[in-house]
């Protein structure tokens, strides 16, 4: 399982978090990761643990001001990067460019996306992952894999059915070892999760939860 | 083929087109619609020429000053809309809404997209039908049958990829009947086009032109 | 006082508003019109109700698929057209073309905005007048007047200090004759509403509430 | 003078042209600084180079995937950010909820714009600067100042009308000590530049010649 851990903006402490994540990813069989905001990329980096960017713009290297350039990611020291979160919706054209950017600066990608319709779309565009996310349930608490299973397995269909090589992850609602379990049954690969680890008293006791069932 | 003359915010008079589109779609085993402004969709209804909508809002009824309706838009006399025109980008997640709020209203789907990893995202909505327009053609007078076939193709195939009953129009410099001729030679069902009919000084002249060699 | 129905995207008869709208105007000093979808414009003005656009897009005649065409909502007969409503924001660059787009098509311009800050920000842009509507009131049936009139005195100060020639509507919350007294008494030369008339099971009689203190 | 080298997503080294604008900065009586990608700020302020954001977001901490928090910004190095360039234009109600950001994260604000209206409606919103880019002249290497001096004096006049303190800047087209000095004479308190510095083969040199009259 691929367990990332999306920082917003939280204001946590984003190099504890990471620390985190680097010690919990070397215990387990699960694959570890954490996206924080663009600025605070280079250090995160520089903890070891593996780091994602939460936004690629669909771009090149030229006049693009105030834009996130997938080159200038990776070479702050992101591996991977979402693509319309949620919180950041894209146009499809867009959504398209992004993974494209994302291709040519080496960066592994994971487009999100609402339902299943959505992730068949986000799947034809040829991301390494695609990531389902209900609107109605980020933030809640409520893992989508208890409170809407046939969303994942609709997701899982969906993708299959466009790209047998597109993972699906899981997002919105995660917090437990048991949810992580859960979303695997339902044909997930991983999950997208935030407030649990990231506003979490204790990020690495957060995540040894998330991990040791697997 | 199903011919679609999109009046764009063209200076042209859309009553006059229209009664040209219905008087040439009485003449031909082609089916011929028009899509004007949503502003002009009810008088160009009057004039019985099969209307489409250029654009429709992911919304329902409520609280959306200054959005498209579906509803509105079937209510003024359109039975189908475009989706997502290279003039009007709409999220990923929007494109889906937009499709799902034209299902409601019982008008017909074209959703428009650049090339074929799009088409095949498009595709996976939904919709009755997607439209493939390279954005570097549009315009051009040069049809993408001829300029890059490959897209055309590509095109179809990525649409059957995902779904077999969605249709493929083929959009970008379709300005004679052989440009329609080719279109169907490279599996599209339909074209879009604009500047050639709304801009010629005899609408109904080049739409014979057009049909002739269906 | 300037009194703008908004009909948004509401399930109402726009025809039976607009005759309602053109009644009343008769009877009273103020001045009562209403704004429809764009494709009811043309129904709407027919009734002879002043008839205003919800939106006009920062667009000339040309190639701008699904957009909003000044000249257009002019053609189908609007007088005037709101910019930057609350619930169809522009960028800042696009509020200056869509003022210019309607000026140049004769069309009377009300630019919407959110605070006083973004007030005089709108009032620089030179329309024929702004309407403020904090974001928190709207739809709640309290009015501004009311719940925060510094916001309203606030707003008129704002629009004042840049040009004195703006005048200033007051918008969100507003139902009630004495609630349009009350924007009147803060400095306020009209309303926007929608609900309390675009709702109302008599639109006539909601209409002589509002203007009867007048 | 205030001179401020955007980076935009150029391929260029930041560290070595903010090691440019520190040198010069300490040699003349210009102020210079430098605004990389938000993903190189930290870097980039390790130079001792003045270091200004590109951009921040209308947010606060939060779920705020993929945005530039002001305070991130702050936190990486950043001691000021542009705001509304026309490389990433936004919603008026964002423009004033960006500077409301910067201002409370303790950045200093330079929101730009087009034209003189827009110019006027930026200063409305408080920010401690404008700037003026002409969209025709961006890249062009002709300076604003030459091409279209009008449109400089037209910003300070609208500037000023609003608000007395807001300083005015002059971009698109500066690429000599001439230049710098026509924009004074205009009126205008600074310049934004970008290729001729940051595309430069000897940075430091470029921005030697760019003080060297002042």
């Amino acid at each position: 399982m691929f367990i990332l851990v999306n920082l917003k903006t939280y204001p946590c402490d984003p190099v504890a978090v990471a620390d985190a994540v680097a010690a919990v990813d070397e215990t387990t069989d699960a694959r570890v990761a954490v996206a924080p905001q663009a600025a605070h990329l280079e250090r995160v980096a520089e903890t070891g643990a593996e780091t994602w960017a939460q936004h690629v713009d669909p771009i090149d290297y030229g006049s693009n001001t105030g834009h996130t350039l997938a080159e200038t990611a990776a070479d702050a020291g992101a591996v991977g990067t979402l693509i319309n979160h949620s919180e950041h919706r894209l146009k499809l054209a867009d959504v398209d460019g992004s993974v494209r950017a994302a291709d040519r600066a080496g960066l592994e990608t994971v487009v999100c996306a609402n339902n299943p319709a959505q992730i068949g779309a986000a799947a034809a565009l040829g991301p390494d992952a695609v990531a389902v996310e209900p609107p109605a349930l980020i933030g809640t608490g409520t893992p989508v894999s208890q409170a809407d299973p046939e969303v994942v397995e609709g997701a899982v269909d969906a993708a299959r059915n466009v790209d047998e090589d597109v993972a699906v992850l899981c997002g919105a609602g995660i917090s437990t070892g048991d949810d992580v379990v859960a979303a695997a049954d339902l044909g997930s690969e991983g999950v997208l999760l935030a407030s649990g680890v990231a506003k979490a008293d204790d990020p690495k006791a957060a995540l040894e939860d998330l991990v040791d069932p697997l």
